[in-house]
């Protein structure tokens, strides 16, 4: 079925499987052509499993690149599975699309994906395509794997711990209010565009993750905002932690912003979308892990400390308690 | 957050996840408290994975009752584990909801899941809970297990096969009509009833798939239509099938509207939504797939031929064929 000139193309629920996204299927995926798919459980090591939903309109702009909306929603989930140490293997994906996002854009968001398999080494096995008439709402099941024992959970971290994070905080943030808000006018091209990169395009920490098992005592991905995600850390390690301001790590085009006070530091803890990894490990591990982020040409920063007690707090240069009015987005 | 009076009460997305969702998890959930759940592999089996997404509106009604959209949510898929051969074990879920739908109505979505969680011996893992301008969207992600070499895929069809579904067929289609279109307003309310409920909570057939290994060749379950389903074990197959029409398996519901010629029997096979088991078996297993399903106080049928060359038949009680328009249901 072709569509007329100017509209998109329709094509069929089976022939849209059948082209697009049945070559993205792993041997497992048995091509799409059955029920369910078949994996095989590797020998000591444990399955790691986690699902994500993005709906357009609030995990991103409807019309946003399709290719990019794609790799954004598998790149989130292979971030939960880093977070826990894990290796990523595959994936499951339902879709409920317009019938008036045509052929394009489906094979756009296919061709993402395929690239994104590539890069990571992981494998579609199965899924669900439907029609809705409400925004594009998007569901993705990652699975990986590893060692039995090996996997870092939230609910390690104890005093004494170093909280540490990868990469840059706040610039997904940033790069939303570029976006959407046309924000920060006189910042420049350059960093404008590295700041919007940040928010389409997460990076997932899916080497450093597995690299830290027997290393990191609790770990999870920045996803909420770095403050409330440490907060949940704390919640499940039953624990408190400060953070330095100071230490935070910002990107050049953040920092470039902060010094015009265009924004303020917290608003880029509690923005989210940042992807990176936040864990607590023992003093002891201060080499190792230094050697670790090295090896990987990552760049961790060391920012505060876990102690007893509850809650998150944020402390300035002079050690003064940094004011937080809310630590991170939430659905509801 | 209490809402105002006669306005849905709501409540924030990590509370939804504690009060609801976390009493549903399973071991390997870790209490929905982490990244990812961990999932030990069974020695000598295969894990088997599907996933489906349900749209309010394509597939169920907005008004439906939360209890029964979430039955049928799993239900599906728990239909498309069984149809491999596999045994239930686990499920991932994510939900796109309107914050117009309160705490009460995830209440009763949850509670429906808890009630088919004990009845089927299944656990949750983990998942996602995002707000939606739209219709609520649902994904499921079940995950199984089979014997390595023990499962049934669509592609094992062989010319002289016998043909064989699970239960009746065309229920669901009718009760759909029942509920959307008022229709068979002649028909009784006992009558009505039955049909509306095989819509709503289909039961698929999680004993009997398992208990077909090495006995069906092929195996799927119907979803689509009889008809479509059947074309894609022969496709998959390579090879064509004949079924006779008064072979299909009939609901006393559904003959009492065949008898007044309120519906025909071709409506019925291509209406879908059945999530009956539809196998192909060579002529030797007859005996023992009758104690099979006599074993599961479930009715079977033998309703056709598997055949060399390509595409489903259907013939009347003469042999002649009958015209089918359309097979079953397309999302696009």
């Amino acid at each position: 079925m072709s569509g007329s000139a100017g509209a998109p193309e329709v094509i069929g629920e089976f022939e849209r499987i059948r082209r697009f996204f049945a070559p993205l299927a792993g041997p497992g995926g048995l091509g799409l052509l059955d029920d369910a798919a078949l994996v095989r459980c590797p020998a000591g090591q444990r399955l790691v499993m986690t699902a994500d939903a993005m709906v357009a309109g609030v995990h991103f702009r409807a019309e946003d690149p399709p290719e990019l909306i794609a790799k954004k929603l598998l790149r989130v989930n292979l971030s939960d599975l880093a977070a826990m140490g894990a290796r990523p293997l595959y994936y499951l994906l339902t879709t409920a699309l317009s019938v008036a996002l045509g052929a394009e854009w489906v094979e756009s968001f296919a061709r993402g994906l395929g690239e994104d398999q590539r890069f990571y080494g992981v494998h579609l096995l199965g899924g669900d395509s439907v029609s809705t008439t409400g925004p594009a709402t998007l569901s993705l099941t990652a699975i990986g794997e590893v060692a039995a024992g090996a996997e870092i959970r939230r609910s390690g971290a104890r005093p004494g711990d170093d909280v540490w994070v990868s990469g840059t905080i706040g610039d997904a943030y940033l790069g939303l209010r570029v976006l959407r808000d046309g924000a920060f006018a006189g910042l420049g091209p350059a960093f404008a565009d590295a700041l919007v990169t940040r928010y389409q395009r997460p990076e997932p920490r899916t080497r450093l993750g597995p690299r830290l098992s027997g290393i990191a005592h609790a770990m999870i991905d920045v996803s909420d905002g770095l403050l409330a995600d440490l907060g949940h850390i704390c919640e499940t390690s039953g624990c408190a932690a400060t953070v330095a301001l100071p230490e935070i790590p910002f990107s050049p085009a953040a920092l470039a912003i902060l010094a015009e006070e265009w924004d303020n530091p917290v608003s880029l803890m509690t923005g989210g979308d940042d992807y990176e990894l936040l864990f607590c490990a023992p003093p002891s591990a201060r080499g190792i892990i230094a050697e670790v982020a090295a090896s990987l040409a990552l760049q961790v920063a060391r920012i505060g400390q876990v102690e007893a007690g509850a809650g998150v707090r944020l402390v300035d240069a002079a050690g003064r308690e940094v004011a937080i009015e809310t630590t991170g987005y939430r659905h509801f």
